[in-house]
């Protein structure tokens, strides 16, 4: 059943001009004429008329063509007609006077009758009017899904045309006279050939959608204006259809283009109107391989993007001209059409390598860690804190997931479980403990290692801003000062990437009044290891004061006030936990 | 019901890094680190490390952001993870370890948890691996769809990015120190308001499609991941779903971008994947004079085009942006980034002005033609022979239907009699008939305005090829050898033109052989009027000959053999029939 297709648009029968005025609005240095709605002609602000000027059009549905190939290098003006209908001579006729100096011009017409006959009709009258100049056509012809024309209709002009349009462009920039132009616009006509596949059918601004092509199936061989393709078939991986297309254009029976083993090509992916760039990149990725291993060709230039549109049908076609010198000097040379894909000129290896992935160049990666054979006496301590801060984890592992069970997903006791049972293991195996700010580093690995999730990550950031933090000294021994400074980082970071503040009911309310006391009672003089037992009933108060607090992010945020009050946040839990079981152990390591 | 949407691509798992495959082979000056499938790193492949490195990056299924933004100028590598999946940490390293040199590199990230942590924890591991480098995170939180934050989760990173990323990288190419180029991407990001209207949802890769968005409905204030829009509304034209998006954008209750009337903005344009260049342009051209006239404010620039997608996605997405010297320069700066519009930098006018059509260059229009008072010689033959011309046509008019009926769609007759008749009328009217060039023109006209159809055309291809022929020696009297020439251009044209050659059953199988006996008796001496008799006999005795032809254009070409046979050409035997007339009309005048 036909259905309604979507559309950004007001009235349909304004779709062409409102195009026009959009294009104009984005793109200063593009004009029109001003006739609409009948004529519709997009023109260069700065015609140059001591150059051979180059014209396309035809029916409009094809956008980014032709109208946005105006430019500088490229086309002088676009004659757009209705959607899929070709424009009217006045409209061909008011954009040859318009551009057409004493060289002349050359008009670029794709091979539909109706687009032959204006066109002509145009040219015809031009050269009537008394124009000093010889109007030349060149029919582009490269569709390859037709067997080979028996008469008049011919191979349909398909997105092969762009080529032509920028060898023309470039040729004219270059001052050739029109002779010259239009003889290598029809050589490049020739030397090219196309085939698309369609994914979907184009539904015409105010039209049903025809339903032509059901769910699974897709159509070889299409024309741009919705009209059937050759052949409808079962949906395929991007590998075989690539393969197929490539077999019928570059055929031996068809000799549709003078493409041999060993010829130098260029190549066109171009996009129907509705398809995503990363599937046309998907599909030059699986071209260009083919087309030098199975084909024996050299790619030269290889232009992937939506050229030559069908409204909005999802599919793509393929277009591989016939390269040499001239046509890639001409394609390579600089134009201001907006349309034209930029960056694709340039030298191109026979195969694309991926470059290494450079190592960390800090020295400790070239050694690997070891647990020393004696601890210093900081690293006994440092040893007797971990480990304390570590079995506190795990002995609260059950009431942290029952918590989380109310206000979270119920494993945060088992997430920071994991964490602490491979700091427990992982240093007693490797961490460097006389050297305090590697051993936080090594810390940070573990957690990143085994925990997963967002508590992992964000455990991972405290260890190693505090680490980056503790380096900058580089001392064997760290200062209570120190230790401070980089419990400050830590938060500075948790707090930057997570995007949490003091009291969002997170991790950060037991560390913030943990380092603020800390921070308070050094600079107050007190001993250390007071400091620090002082700070982590800071911690421990901050954190059981989240009961009180609204969650700001993660799922607690959806969950209602009176449950949140019945429990503190799990997280800050927590961390007041294993803090002030470092603290205690540190404490007690001094006195004994 | 969810359906399966369908896909150019092979592997739904190879997706991204097949993208990237396809996205070096089409950029030279791109390439990615060799750590497939897990590290999918772009970069510039002439990375200058003595410039600030400017890196962005997050879930795939944005193509072509980011890895399309990675060049000279923009940004110098992408980290790309998987479809809507933050990118890990070991890939984040990798890119920042390959383009940071001693000035360091600036992080580009959106605002998603996933992105600020990965990226983040990145960016300390970065720190702490001694590179003596600074990374600075930008928050980018441009979207305007969702209420004011009450939390973290904050606004979403959206297409306003892209104009993040142009800024730093400028600012980077420009030389400035990390610390400058950190301010001018965060003041730029705080500048941007993005949001979106979806008219359908995206389908990731190996997965059904939701039908959550029903026909005739369209989305507003989405994500760019498929999560569910602000409100589901019924579809409207363009013209009222960009201003509600203007309003939103530019709320003076939300504050979200510091833009008021008076402002200079730059506008962006985004397509969501699937949302065809037509369409985006007409929202363009909907978007600037509002702008301008109900918001009161300057557009500098606009880009409109896919730079922020979602897959396939169907929508777009407005991004307002306030401007001032030092944004619109480095928006405007050079850059090697394949997706960057080229030709939006530029003075614009305040108002878009059409260009008035030129009119034609030639004398005769300024005056329009007059019947001459008195004919001269040659007039009274050439108006003899047109109404004697005219006058057989109009008389087999309905045999010309009988035989069109049999192998076209039966109109010939009729089409050709309102020519004729126009003809007769037209003549006695303005005729300027002692001038045999403009007169023929004139028919020409005659012939275009009230046939219309492809025989219309073609006869006025006809009539203008042999009046610019007929104006090269721009004589009063027409000698026969000029005729015998402008009947040859009139040929060559119609058959450039229309594609048809000798055979193809069509008018140019009586054209053809009349051409060639006038001009063989011509050149045997013969009088005038009796090659021009004989010429007719030829054309009368090729319109039979069609009988025996299968026809290789129009609708003719669908019709059996043995239909064809019973009729000649009707188009054939119209032209052998007034060629005839004529041809007894002036060899009676030169007899009397």
């Amino acid at each position: 059943m036909a259905f309604q297709g979507k559309k950004l648009m007001d009235d349909p029968d304004d779709a062409v001009t409102d195009f026009i005025e959009g294009l104009v609005e984005t793109y200063p240095a593009l004009h029109y004429l001003d006739g609409f709605p009948q004529i519709k002609v997009v023109l260069c602000s700065d015609i140059s008329t001591d150059k051979v000027a180059v014209i396309s059009g035809g029916g409009s549905g094809h956008e980014p063509a032709h109208a946005g190939f105006v430019g500088e290098g490229m086309l002088s003006a676009a004659i757009c007609g209705d959607v899929f209908t070709s424009p009217p001579v006045d409209s061909i006729l008011a954009g040859i006077r318009a551009v057409t100096g004493p060289k002349g011009c050359l008009l670029i017409v794709k091979n539909y009758t109706g687009d032959r006959l204006n066109f002509g009709l145009a040219a015809e009258q031009a050269k009537s009017e008394g124009y000093k100049v010889e109007v030349q056509i060149v029919i582009v012809g490269d569709d390859c899904a037709l067997p080979p024309p028996r008469g008049i209709a011919g191979r349909r002009g398909l997105a092969g045309t762009i080529l032509v349009h920028k060898v023309a462009g470039a040729a004219a920039e270059a001052g050739l006279p029109l002779a010259d132009v239009a003889a290598e616009a029809k050589y490049a006509s020739e030397m090219v050939g196309t085939m698309g596949v369609a994914l979907s059918v184009c539904t015409l601004p105010g039209q049903l959608t025809s339903d032509r092509l059901g769910p699974g199936k897709m159509e070889l061989g299409l024309g741009i204006h919705g009209e059937p393709g050759a052949a409808v078939v079962d949906l395929l991986p991007v590998d075989p259809v690539v393969s197929h297309v490539l077999q019928q254009i570059l055929s031996k029976d068809t000799q549709y283009v003078p493409i041999t083993r060993g010829s130098r090509v260029v190549v066109m992916i171009n996009g129907l109107g509705a398809t995503p760039i990363m599937e046309l990149m998907i599909a030059s990725g699986k071209t260009v391989p083919k087309l030098q291993v199975e084909h024996g060709l050299a790619v030269d230039r290889v232009y992937t993007g939506s050229f030559m549109t069908s409204l909005d049908m999802a599919g793509f076609s393929i277009s591989i001209m016939k390269a040499d010198e001239v046509i890639l000097r001409r394609l390579d040379a600089p134009t201001k059409a907006p349309y034209w894909p930029v960056s694709v000129e340039g030298d191109r290896p026979p195969t694309k390598l991926p470059v290494p992935i450079p190592t960390s160049c800090s020295r400790k990666n070239d050694e690997g860690s070891n647990r020393p054979q004696e601890l210093s006496v900081q690293g006994r301590i440092l040893e007797a804190a971990i480990e304390a801060a570590a079995n506190a984890i795990i002995n609260i592992k059950d009431c942290l997931n029952e918590w989380d069970g109310k206000v979270g997903d119920g494993d945060c006791g088992s997430t920071l479980f994991r964490g602490a049972a491979a700091i427990v293991e992982d240093m007693r195996n490797y961490y460097p403990l006389n050297d305090a700010a590697e051993t936080i580093n090594e810390i940070g690995s573990s957690v990143e290692r085994v925990m997963g999730g967002t508590s992992g990550i964000i455990y991972s950031i405290f260890c190693k801003a505090a680490y980056a933090k503790l380096k900058e000294n580089n001392l064997p021994f760290v200062e209570s000062r120190q230790w401070a400074d980089a419990l400050e980082a830590s938060i500075t970071a948790i707090s930057k990437y997570g995007g949490a503040k003091a009291g969002y009911r997170t991790l950060l309310d037991a560390l913030i009044p943990a380092a603020s006391i800390l921070e308070e009672r050094l600079a107050a003089g007190d001993e250390p290891t007071t400091a620090f037992f002082l700070s982590s009933e800071a911690a421990l108060s901050g954190a059981e004061s989240t009961k009180n607090m609204q969650a700001q992010a993660g799922r607690s945020s959806y969950i209602s006030p009176e449950i949140l009050a019945s429990v503190p946040d799990p997280g800050a839990m927590a961390v007041a936990t294993w803090y002030r079981a470092a603290a205690l152990a540190v404490k007690d390591k001094y006195q004994t």
